[in-house]
């Protein structure tokens, strides 16, 4: 099978191309073609024996999506997006990456099948963005979308898109709703939600961190592991069992700020809590406010999507896909 | 003030138009000019002092949305749509109309304020099709979207521009989730929901009706009457109360078809149920079955929002306002 990542050279879309590679199939399909798409220089992972293409292509450019189409791939990932903050800032790039993009590479699907039957698998990576306001302490999956960011709104707009897309038959979709990927690896960025990964990815590289907001702060997360194994498992269930309703909150692990840190000190040590800074940001304060604090994921949960077992896991897992299981030596 | 309607001459338009010329003011600000515009040339009603325009363009032509905002309007009606029924029809059309219309109505207000400061009221007509699939019999304020129709999709997605755009300050906007209007002035039409409205039309105009579903099946409905004054009313009410969440169910009354009847014949006349044939059709069986039966409309009621008493006076106001206060004489 041909399958088509498109932001593949982001955070996700390189660690999904590594899990691909890996697994060599979809289901019970090997991965007999790659095309890795993004618009920075995508990087075919080490090990893939099929063929692979790599793309460096602005999705919203003119006839973008078509070129990407052209061989008909049979399972899609739309993973390429304008981060939160950015989108906020610059809205004309916002909707046209977020919005226009995604419903360009969705209408050329549709055109296409003028050429003849094809309908491949689509699965966008959403966010918990499109809650917004004031919300439960957990959210059902009957909640509604009130988005409170232009990229919530954005991402919001393309589910409402990929379900009825999907319903008229023009694709198989499936939008998951992804949690805060908590321990982000890199660098540290400026996203507002960057201290969430910051508190545990900066001390385990027995580096300082700053925390803007107070310990009893609760969010969503997920590991980059559990992620990935989300889009993954997104590509390859039966979407029937979904109905007309594609579009589903993906299962994580909701924890304050103290227990992150509480479970930062159980896997790697007391010392490292010292190397986080308290230092409280209203800007920050107020953003993540508005942010959901914890679902009950009961649609995915049933149709199969796993979530990390508990915090101290995320913690594990980053020491061990970063870090190779190193911990810092504090002296 | 000048209000600008764009969609005045379809059903609702025109009635809102008449309606505001009646009232000759929204809140306490008199309408000194009023722009009507629709793709069929509009007519301005009887009565009106004011500078009055009618312009006939269709909203997805180039320019088209410049052409009608350029005189800064500060109430605008967004009613201009294609139905249901041909928006599931013609893809390509209803998403034009639908989707591009309004967000060109949109961008066009975000564009003009380069030139100055200028923040309109912007009344948007959504409906309760975007609801959609298995749903309570009374659905809350805080039910999810999943239209089962294009159209429906078409309207939650104009819903989250709205708010995303009135977040931002660029206008001031609301969108009202319509009831399915009853009863429904003129012919009979070919939308699948027609039939709610020509079992009561028909019969009081002494004419037969076909009933193409079981009489147990419960919907969501309004008077012309009610809903006019639900645009009105949205055009003033102060919407900070709202916060971020500018888009709301309206009230209505939740009727069988068997309690349409049973009015009927309270107020016009056992005779006029014998005018109403049973013959079931199962296409649009079908579709009814996937709408929405009841809705617990709180914030719209706490809002000031009003629906009719009960359906028997949803009756009487068609007799009022269509046909002079007159019944038929069946002999
Ligand atoms: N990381 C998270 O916590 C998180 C949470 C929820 C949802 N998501 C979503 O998951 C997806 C991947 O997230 P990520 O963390 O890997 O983000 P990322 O920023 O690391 O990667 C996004 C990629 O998209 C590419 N891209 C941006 N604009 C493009 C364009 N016009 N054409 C082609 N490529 C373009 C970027 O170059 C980048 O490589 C995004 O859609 C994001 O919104 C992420
Ligand atoms: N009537 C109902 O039961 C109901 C229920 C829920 C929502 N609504 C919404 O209320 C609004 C008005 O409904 P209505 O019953 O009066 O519909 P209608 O069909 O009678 O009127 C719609 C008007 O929009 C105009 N229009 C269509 N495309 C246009 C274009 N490209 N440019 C300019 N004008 C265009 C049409 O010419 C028509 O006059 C619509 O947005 C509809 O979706 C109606």
């Amino acid at each position: 099978m041909h399958v088509l990542i498109i932001g593949a050279a982001g955070m996700l879309g390189r660690k999904l191309s590594e899990g691909l590679v890996s697994d060599g199939k979809i289901g019970d399909r090997a991965i007999k073609r790659l095309t890795l798409a993004d618009a920075i220089a995508p990087k075919v992972p080490h090990g893939f024996t099929g063929d692979a293409a790599c793309v460096t292509v602005d999705l919203t450019a003119p006839d973008a999506a078509a070129s990407l189409l052209h061989a008909k791939p049979d399972v899609i990932f739309h993973l390429a997006a304008i981060v939160s903050g950015e989108a906020e800032v610059d809205f004309e790039k916002g909707y046209a990456v977020n919005l226009d993009g995604t419903r360009a590479l969705f209408e050329e699907i549709r055109l296409a099948q003028k050429d003849g039957p094809w309908k491949p698998r689509l699965v966008f990576a959403s966010s918990i963005a499109v809650f917004g306001g004031d919300m439960p302490d957990v959210i059902g999956d009957d909640y509604f979308h009130t988005p409170e960011t232009s990229y919530g709104t954005q991402k919001a707009i393309c589910e409402l898109l990929l379900a009825d897309y999907s319903r008229r038959g023009i694709f198989d979709g499936i939008a998951i709703r992804l949690p805060t990927v908590c321990v982000r690896p890199g660098a540290p960025n400026k996203a507002a939600s960057g201290f969430f990964s910051g508190i545990i990815r900066e001390p385990l590289a027995g580096l300082p961190a700053i925390l803007p907001v107070s310990d009893d702060v609760r969010h969503w997360m997920a590991s980059p592991r559990a992620t990935v194994a989300f889009l993954i498992h997104a590509a390859e269930i039966d979407l029937s069992l979904m109905k007309n309703r594609r579009c589903i909150t993906m299962p994580g692990t909701s924890v304050t700020v103290k227990e992150q840190i509480d479970a930062l000190v159980r896997v790697a040590g007391t010392k490292l809590a010292d190397l986080i800074e308290r230092k409280r940001d209203p800007a920050i304060e107020l953003i993540v406010s508005g942010w959901a604090r914890g679902f009950n994921p009961q649609r995915a949960e049933s149709l199969g999507f796993k979530a990390d077992k508990e915090f101290d896991d995320i913690v594990r897992i980053h020491i061990q896909d970063e870090l190779g299981g190193k911990l810092p030596n504090l002296g």
